[in-house]
């Protein structure tokens, strides 16, 4: 068997820690070497009982290290740039979160860095790895529903975060759609070309009044022609409704929602099945180990990662035109 | 277009009502002359309503009436093999409800005539006809489950007839199970060698005063080796269960319960449904109008009806093993 | 029983011919005394076997016949005003066919003179008489959902209409999404404010010369808030492809689209099921005959009919809105 | 936190590795310390990978160490009883595969010793685990079906094992069906009286010459009236098809199979799904999970774990009678 790669993870969050323990209980070949993050003796007994041997506060000693191959970036989004390109800087492999950034021209820096250092990164879009939105592309990829028409992607959470998250999360369209703009240039294979956004407050005025939306409907319409709808909700109280259907020319492929188990109970009144998966972790568990291992092999194969930083960025692009369109009222184009 | 069919109906009861109806509305290019009933005034308006020209309480008119071409005999299962006899000797094609009789020497006194006659007699096991056992039979047919290896049938009525009504019945494996026998048969395309059955009285405890059960299992055994399991009862309070499943060497075709709408209704505690069809005539009201299609177009092209006597009669004498086998726990061998 | 109630049809193309066996094979307590078409020859005989007394060429003798009830409007929608102007002023009740018209100024005067007569006008969204879409409204109105945030309307023909037809439609927004602007207002009960709409030509590009489009997605805001969807296409191969989802504030109601039949056939390498009704008639047969059956009793019971005037003005209203929309590329506002 | 919990497996075979692999990654607070298995040699590599400090060729170390709290028995199953007796006279609780052993002189003898030395043990039976079929059992133990009269069971394995393990498997109803014996108690809540048993060799006829079958169905009837059916076969070429089926006095529960994603493929032909999960461990992953993690916080909170020596046995002695009926083709009542 090939070396162990080393790999080191910057921000404990709670998505930093899921990879923590992916890496460690799901990705063989690998070695968690170092965890950083700025509250480190919050963490040390749980990175104890995982067996990541350095804990730190100071994400340059991960950077730094000579041992480690690559870097997980999983710190708040306004740091990522930076770590993104020190990183590079050092000869790293990067994984970063999503969203990539949010300054287009520092993430176009970044970008610019890595491909000059020849590193590989690897965005944080899981859930094109997620076993049902993938087998939607391979019906596309594999010519079953001919030429793409249009792709529609229902994408709502089961309930708010809290207020004060909102009113830093960067609004709907950066936070929650962000991986709907990118599951819609997965599934449809090309670039958006316009973009139209209608949103409301139809949940929590205290919503509105951190100057945000919590319900939301876009048109896309991507460079070839086809045309695309996503709509959000903060608030799905049935569940974590993620649902995406492809249309085309010669058929067409609809992921449904997962199931908590397939028991159906009659009764003489209605026949009832239990609630679908409430919670991300729930869903997109086993998309999360996958993206890792692709991005582990992607290393070990020097491969590129099939998440690239263009897709980060325009994902961005397409978060920003979005914005655009809700205030003016009116479809906007993408500048790339 | 060829000359119009003129049927008679013997029997006007819940079952030759409808045959009336389906023959009036559904039925293109019959006439359906005269209908027979021992209470003729009481279905005067019904059948004048119906356009039904002559309403009477003689039978022989039906029989005699020499504008008929074919007989409908709905009338109790004990006259079933007279009236065959009669419409046979008097030249007319039939069409005779299940169970085709109760004795089994007669019954094949009657199909000896049937056929020196030259008559055509198709028997009412209306489920063959229906759209999703229909489809389980044609993925055997086209060979796309292979070799049959296990048929299984679910057959579970909403709710239990009347007492009285069970007394004469015959027995559940007479009045219920009749037409899984045919199913059974039907889908494996073969016949049964051997029958266990078991049953219990689990739902009311009347009905085993009345000397039957109300809950059963049983187990045949085809001549080419391939399994078969049914399973009834009287009470099935979510709904009229009607099941099958083919099991082959190449895969398996499964036929569901229809269902009364698609909807499904999700909130923050269970996901529901509207219960599966709660009535026979809901579940099967296409089966008896393509059936009577079906006997209409073999007159019209002189073909064998596809449920003939042999049809009519083997599922008779599985019954009668079955009784055999409930008393005696023990499996029973069919004598043919 | 009440008297039978007597109607005559205007128009015998596809759907005048479906109303005709609807009446008189569904429709209890109904007379169709005579049927109007401008090719009265041509459809003597199917309107014998069916037993309608007059056939005629001359529409006026239906509206000046006294002993009619009601006149059924089935002609060219350019013909749909006149008739009902004519039918109201001769005091008959009226079921028109959808659109009611393509002049808003038209449509308005003869929904004044309907008025002013007291007769009764049902127009012919028999969507809403669909067992799928009747229960997810009524999963609105029960509370089962809570307060409505978002429609979301599937609606996809098989295959394309002759560009012949394509070229006299009015355009997608009048043929075939003037069904699903009556579902949207249908559904959340409110009505729109404010429609975008775009589209492309994908499917054929006959029907792009045409001057129309073949593939559309239209955003709607309604007056209380909620959002709506709507996505077309002129050909989805797989069948007809007609669902409707509505989430809210207490959970969804989601309708699928039905099955041909219920049967899962299961192979080494896939499951299949055989493909969705392929017709409308196939989908909408029953719905066809409900809302005539309503149209009936509202007459009998002296009720207004479920499906009004207005219904049929501000669909045709949110059309014009939408056309306007596609052509200018911006959210239009609905003046109502 | 308690204390860890401190376990040895003896086995390395699939079912011990799939164990020893749960430990580690999935169930929190327990030491895997050692492994025996008779070629130590071959597995010392993955062990170290794994983290487990010793691996041995001798069984009675583990038994011996006093540090170690359970001993997790995977050998063959003629070593089952001794290793049961020896832990439980060692003190240690015993969690032990299915079968519990094929001697029901030797099973007895080891329940007595278990008991007398106070120690816990828990019998393999994951599948009561399952996520699909403990949701069954809830909808019997909460009342939701009503008093139960009719378990289905449907076990059917994708491809049998090879001829050489069939020969020494104990044949079908010891080894695949073992699972259903116990299921249906579990679902029913109540003891089997009486089991008929019918087979056939379908599948391979090597396998009728290895004095097995390849297809059975079973009836059981219970103590308490109910009545149940298992079909198995070992050659279900569409996957792993698993599936439970209760029906009582107030409704019914059904447990579908789990599919490997939600996407449909709709062409103009057919309508298309993935396979079913075609592998045990595919299926039954999450239930060794909780099997393991359940017998964990028996001992932790020292509770009675829910699968006894008892379930073990009494599977044990409903096999011994389906041998017998099938052999004479009748049906044996269980000697307890």
């Amino acid at each position: 068997m090939a070396r162990s790669l080393v790999f080191g993870i910057i921000g404990a969050g709670r998505i930093g820690r899921l990879h923590a323990e992916n890496i460690v209980h799901h990705v063989p070949g690998v070695t968690l070497k170092a965890i950083a993050d700025i509250r480190a003796s919050e963490i040390q007994d749980w990175a104890t009982e995982l067996g990541i041997p350095i804990v730190t506060s100071h994400p340059e000693e991960i950077i730094k290290d000579k041992e480690i191959d690559a870097v997980i970036i999983c710190s708040s989004t306004d740091t990522h740039v930076q770590f993104i390109i020190d990183s590079a800087q050092a000869g790293k492999d990067i994984f970063c979160e999503k969203p990539i950034g949010k300054s287009v021209d520092n993430i176009k820096k970044a970008l610019r860095i890595v491909k000059e250092s020849g590193v590989k990164l690897q965005v944080g879009f899981n859930r094109r790895f997620d076993h049902n939105f993938k087998r939607v592309r391979d019906a596309v990829t594999s010519g079953d529903i001919g030429t793409p028409h249009l792709v529609k992607i229902t994408s709502r959470d089961p309930a708010p975060p809290p207020i004060d998250y909102i009113k830093v999360s960067g609004g709907l369209f950066f936070d929650m759609t962000i991986h709907d703009w990118d599951m819609a240039r997965f599934i449809i294979g090309d670039e958006v070309d316009e973009v139209f956004a209608k949103g409301n407050v139809l949940i929590d005025p205290e919503i509105g009044n951190a100057g945000d939306i919590d319900t939301a409907v876009a048109v896309l319409k991507f460079k070839n022609g086809a045309l695309g709808v996503i709509d959000n909700s903060r608030q799905a109280v049935y569940g974590y409704d993620q649902r995406v259907e492809i249309f085309g020319s010669k058929g067409a492929a609809i992921a449904d929602n997962d199931s908590t188990n397939s028991v159906k109970i009659f009764s003489d009144s209605i026949t009832k099945m239990d609630t679908i998966p409430y919670f991300f972790l729930e869903r997109y568990l086993n998309s999360y180990v996958n993206e890792m291992k692709t991005f582990t092999s992607c290393i070990r194969e020097n491969k590129m990662p099939p998440v690239s930083g263009i897709d980060g960025l325009n994902a961005v692009l397409i978060a920003f035109a979005a914005q655009k369109s809700l205030k003016e009222n009116r479809p906007i184009k993408i500048e790339y």
